[in-house]
């Protein structure tokens, strides 16, 4: 039993407290890690909100974090103590129905208790003079220590540093991966990028490496449209600009309609203009945002008939131990940069600034260094 | 000018009347065709209700045709009189952005006149004592003779059957391509049918062609289900039987939900249920009836996020001059049946009556043989 800091969400609407905590040993099949770095994401607000159904407390949030680990439980092959690794928050046992498929990345073995802020056996690692506290994602990487299953880690190139190569646990390869392995974008084709935080920005990049022809960036925050170009856009657009929608500006600007467009928010009317704005035909329009409890997308038939494609997209189709480490190595390889989405770091006591830094709009990402 | 009989649909909602119509000759690259049997299809019950948002009146209806051809206008050359065609109300020019852009059949060389009832040179080749008649969908094969676009009819085997591949210049082709172009069913799969008219019917010879393991047939008219099987399917659902959504029945009988659905009816609660009944990670549901004017479908966006895929599909996303003659070239060889989508023939005088019939549900098609 390790006793360490971590961040604790108590209940929902609530600031996080930093806390001592235990963190039991890993059991079979599972890796304790030693937490370096971890980015605050999106999806960890919302969760702190209240807004997500899902949601339970109290809870050690976190998904996108670079960990070196500290010891491994029985059983435990594919990773040794002192590997660095990426948690996952979608693992890969490489053996259930969904990993056997060989169409999707949304490996299920743990999927019940992960749900559940539970490792797979059903109880919990941490907890605090004897009260047990949530896992999250099946990562918790607002932690020092944090356990998770061996097959929800993936075992990265050392030489990579974890306060950048974190942020790869989330939403630069969903964003990227969105691009590659879901649309699977070929080069000449127009893309849209609708929201340009930083799935938004690391879509385009992913469509600069996918060699895209052109690349519309649309945002109703005009001052997201100077990085958007340093990656790579072509062509920004503010739906505010015109008093018609923006589905319409963008078809008439690309004679038709893109090739495809990638909805980067969770805004549910804006997944709908993502789709229209798409070319008939064959346009494929992908969403990556996730919406609002209960929220529906909409649209006429009409859409699909023509010859649109409407997907989504979790982790960007990426396959955590079998495809993530690949990223790490084209990112060491200086392919792309990770620097640009980093724009504050801290230290974990100053993570609820994290947070007010995002809900300001103020960050792309705050890295939390331990 | 050719003086012969036609059913002449004057205004929405009222009978067709057999009239003596006249029929200009071909301009250039244009072919006259000598029709020699014509299906019946629901759409054109659609337009002749008022329903259809574009319907124009006067018209010349009908759009699922065998023929001959009479004459060809100046400069055709991929067919010479004599040839057996099928009029396609999806040309194939084989030179605009969509045919070039090999992703989709939606050829759009002659869309905007083929939607005001018009030959590509925006006048009108039928005529009744000098007061003009529209084509309809560039086919009008509700008539004895008529005049379509040389990219317009698909060169088919002399020795097939007109009376039944006729069939193949809509409804059936829709079906089986749906299966085998749009969706790409894999040997194996499992697949679910929602509705058994001949759309529905024609999807399942198509899953039977590519092998898929196991096809659910739904319909909440029983009466269905024995030509179903008959063709088939190895499952009929009855969404009346439950008293819960009939794409949870599926998901429960399936281990998960289909890998891919087929909506056959055009009715948008429909299309729903048939995304949902997907499998999460990968199933992919095709739309291929058409809405009333002004619906709208709807889900909620964690269907697509979590590895579903919409789409639609148009006559099958068949391309009609490059690929319909081999639809019937495997009729020919045997690969599939057609009688039993033929379930009354009758001669022009009697088309009311095939209209009459397929809003009564009583037939899968009616051909009227010239």
């Amino acid at each position: 039993m390790i006793t360490c800091r971590a961040a604790v969400a108590w209940e929902a609407g609530k600031p996080l407290t930093i806390e001592q905590v235990q963190v039991a040993p890993p059991k079979a099949g599972e890796v304790l890690l030693k937490m370096v770095a971890t980015g605050v994401c999106h999806t960890d607000a919302y969760t702190l909100s209240g807004a997500d159904p899902e949601g339970l407390f109290p809870v050690i949030l976190g998904h996108e974090g670079g960990a070196i680990v500290e010891a491994i439980g029985e059983g435990v092959t594919s990773v040794a103590v002192g590997d660095h690794v990426i948690p996952l928050y979608t693992p890969e046992c490489g053996k259930c129905k969904f990993c056997l498929s060989g169409k999707t990345n949304l490996c299920q073995a743990i999927r019940a208790t992960q749900g559940k802020g539970l490792m797979p056996d059903g109880t919990s690692r941490f907890s605090q003079n004897g009260k047990q506290l949530l896992h999250y994602m099946g990562t918790s990487t607002f932690s020092e220590y944090t356990v998770v299953p061996e097959i929800a880690v993936a075992k990265i190139n050392k030489a990579a540093p974890l306060d950048k190569v974190c942020l790869l646990g989330c939403g630069v390869t969903t964003g990227m991966g969105a691009v590659r392995n879901t649309a699977k974008v070929e080069p000449g084709s127009t893309v849209a990028v609708f929201g340009l935080g930083g799935i938004g920005l690391a879509a385009i990049i992913g469509a600069v490496q996918a060699k895209a022809g052109r690349i519309i960036a649309i945002d109703i925050n005009p001052e997201k449209f100077e990085i958007a170009r340093q990656l790579g856009a072509t062509d920004v657009v503010n739906p505010k600009d015109y008093d018609r929608p923006v589905q319409e500006v963008i078809v008439d600007l690309t004679d038709g309609g893109v090739d495809y467009s990638f909805e980067c928010i969770g805004n549910v009317n804006v997944m709908r203009s993502a789709l229209e704005c798409c070319h008939k035909g064959w346009g494929t329009s992908v969403i990556i945002g996730v919406a609002g409890a209960g929220q529906e997308i909409s649209t006429r038939p009409f859409q699909l008939v023509t010859g649109r494609t409407w997907k989504g997209t979790a982790f960007g189709g990426v396959k955590g131990r079998s495809e993530l480490p690949g990223y790490v190595d084209r990112y060491m390889n200086g392919d792309f940069d990770l620097d640009v989405f980093v724009t504050h770091t801290m230290g974990l006591d100053d993570i609820n600034h994290a947070f007010d830094l995002m809900h300001e709009g103020k960050s792309i990402r705050s890295v939390i260094l331990f």
